[in-house]
């Protein structure tokens, strides 16, 4: 580590570029690594050598002395108290921040872009979003100029391996977890990547940026894959499906609706060959069709790297800050199609109450396959798109039949063109 | 159009970004139109509204009017005569260029490049490679901090869609490209897409990018798809394989290698999905494993936007210049896997002959399919991969033998893994 020397000729030509580091866990390290190795390709093409000033760790260092000694903050420690607090001194001190925090922004982040606007500082994140797959500089800056529809991916990496090894091996999905768990790829506590959580925080960075909109982690409604069973997988692999948890932000009657959930989708849609730990986003905008981008969504390396550009950006800025946010209506029922599986006492007409209880609702099937079990049978059926709202109604009604077992199970079906 | 008037204050918040528009075919009428639709947001983003401020066609308009009377010039008229001279004079007249001019950039690409930093100005190339896939700028920025060690990728969406529709119809070539060419999707004349010739001056820009060696059109040898018939993709679809024309930039040996061939693909392979007219582009880089981009290659409303994008960018400058040109040798052998299919007359010993020259070549069989047609029998094999100056050798003593009826076919065989 070299020496911080406060003062020092920030911003000219030469002088070395001070990153004081926050935070030191996997991506810290991974960061601390990376930087060392390729500080010499990025003097030579910057005109500057990147160096670390300063490391704070739980038990170590100085906040405001590696502030006082940095040309740029990355923040890699994670967390809302005291992240928020450092972030926004940072930048009101006028230091570049770099950060992979999506539950900081997704929750914080109107303040911190306009601290960042008001300070004329660069504020990257392009690590919190779908590892090192750049959503964030495609949407910022190659499609600056484009009207953008919909962003939709598959951003969280734990629950697509987890639904990846469930469609391979059959497995249930506790099993499954259990083997993610053990090959790294689900944490001890891996509650804000199977509820959904962690997705819909980067849903709602994506949209801001997309739409111009200030969204927050509130306005993003989420549904996890905690309830997803082997079964549904099976009968969905019958009816050509494959099932990802799916975040979709896009424009709706004159607002924007953002939300998490698990879909199924058919065999011909961009996202459905996206499988293990990879993330995937999905840009459409009229000018262009529709740009995909895939890539690794996790591990320290991949985070890093990314950390890693955002600094490079830094040292030689790209385009301006993030303009104000826009006020855009939040839309809360939007039309889909649906997976539906009830089990049912195998009598006659079932099929036919069912049917007739969705026809009321306005609900259209689409296809349906029945099985009898024993003295049960099952209903698997995918139905047209239909308003949300409707769709629920209908299951809730169905869910009070008599012959009904169990709670019928619901879940989205995307088409091979995206609705 | 608005008027034109020189000297008017360049580089001024708030005033007009005045783009002059040379050339008005298919993407310059698009571009017209695009950036009047989105004139509007583009100036609440920069603060500064794009405008015409010329056009000049093949019988319309001059050149040093419109070049007085605007900031940036936009090139797409395409062809080296006199387009180099206007690209030149642009830059060295301090306004920023925009060109979607593939072949201009991989014959004079070094100079243009030393230009505009030496005028520190912006040229941006963006629509010159993969449609509105935004490679250019995951290189240039993204992967800025990152060491690249090789991109591969289908960069012509005429000859994926006519291998896509030989695949999917079991057509001929000649059917699937004029297919192509009633379409829309081929030229009258498709000399260029399907010798390869364009995707080759796609990998060498691409390679300048990701390597920072000077590649030039010469540097990159290139074989295209006439050749490849019915049967060679019906028999590879028995091997689990689809053909697609691959370019691929990497280094080997301290050196890189810049190569367009077409190739079969194992299922399993990132690029094996991408159908139709869709480009997609792979970087792999250590730190980041891979990252792929895809989407629509071609069409003028997409290259119009990626061109839009770029003026976007002039307005609101993104990282700075190329840095100059580094040496870095280009290696002529490159190992790959391959398939080689031979017609011989149907008599003993023949696969024992043909396999024993491939032993002496070094050149080790992976999978055979023989099977007899009247008197003849077809020979299909999958070979390891082996530097391509032995297969050749072999493939040209197993021409020589007296009971093959034709020249053997070879094609590059790219395996789950890229080799």
């Amino acid at each position: 580590m070299s020496s911080t020397s406060p003062g020092e000729s920030r911003g000219r030509e030469g002088a070395p570029f001070r990153v004081g580091l926050l935070g030191r866990g996997t991506v810290g390290g991974a960061f601390y690594d990376l930087l060392g190795e390729r500080a010499e390709a990025i003097a030579a093409a910057t005109g500057r050598r990147p160096e670390i000033s300063g490391v704070l760790r739980r038990d170590e260092g100085d906040f405001d002395e590696i502030l006082a000694g940095s040309d740029l903050i990355v923040e890699v420690m994670g967390g809302i108290d005291p992240t928020d607090d450092y972030v926004l001194r940072a930048l009101e001190a006028g230091r570049h921040v770099v950060t992979a925090n999506k539950q900081l922004l997704s929750q914080h982040g109107e303040r911190l872009y306009a601290a960042a606007a008001a300070a004329d500082v660069q504020l990257g994140f392009e690590a919190a979003v779908a590892g090192v797959v750049p959503a964030i500089r495609v949407i910022r800056e190659s499609l600056a100029a484009a009207h953008i529809e919909r962003v939709h991916g598959i951003v969280n990496g734990t629950t697509n391996f987890i639904l990846t090894a469930m469609a391979r091996t059959g497995a249930g999905y506790d099993e499954a977890l259990a083997e993610a768990q053990r090959l790294g790829f689900a944490e001890a506590d891996p509650t804000e990547d199977v509820t959904g959580k962690d997705a819909a925080a980067k849903m709602a960075i994506l949209a801001r940026l997309a739409f111009g909109a200030a969204v927050s982690l509130d306005d993003v409604p989420y549904e996890g894959i905690e309830h997803v069973t082997a079964d549904d997988i099976a009968y969905a692999r019958e009816l050509g499906l494959s099932l990802k948890l799916i975040g979709s932000a896009e424009r709706i009657d004159g607002g924007i609706a953002v939300r998490v959930y698990p879909a199924f989708l058919y065999g011909g849609h961009p996202l459905a060959s996206v499988s293990g730990s990879f993330n995937a986003v999905t840009v459409e905008s009229p000018a262009i069709t529709e740009i995909t981008l895939s890539g690794p969504g996790a591990g320290g390396s991949q985070t890093a790297s990314a950390v890693l550009g955002d600094v490079v950006s830094a040292i030689t800025p790209p385009a301006g800050q993030l303009p104000p946010a826009i006020d855009l209506p939040v839309v809360p029922d939007v039309a889909s199609a649906f997976y539906l599986h009830v089990e049912v006492a195998d009598q006659p007409g079932v099929l036919a109450q069912v049917a007739e209880i969705l026809g009321l609702q306005g609900v259209s099937i689409k296809s349906v396959v029945q099985r009898g079990i024993g003295d049960d049978a099952r209903l698997v059926m995918v139905m047209h798109p239909v308003l949300e709202s409707r769709f629920r109604a209908a299951v809730d009604m169905i869910e009070r039949l008599d012959y009904v077992r169990a709670r019928p199970r619901a879940i989205h079906v995307i088409d091979e063109v995206f609705e």
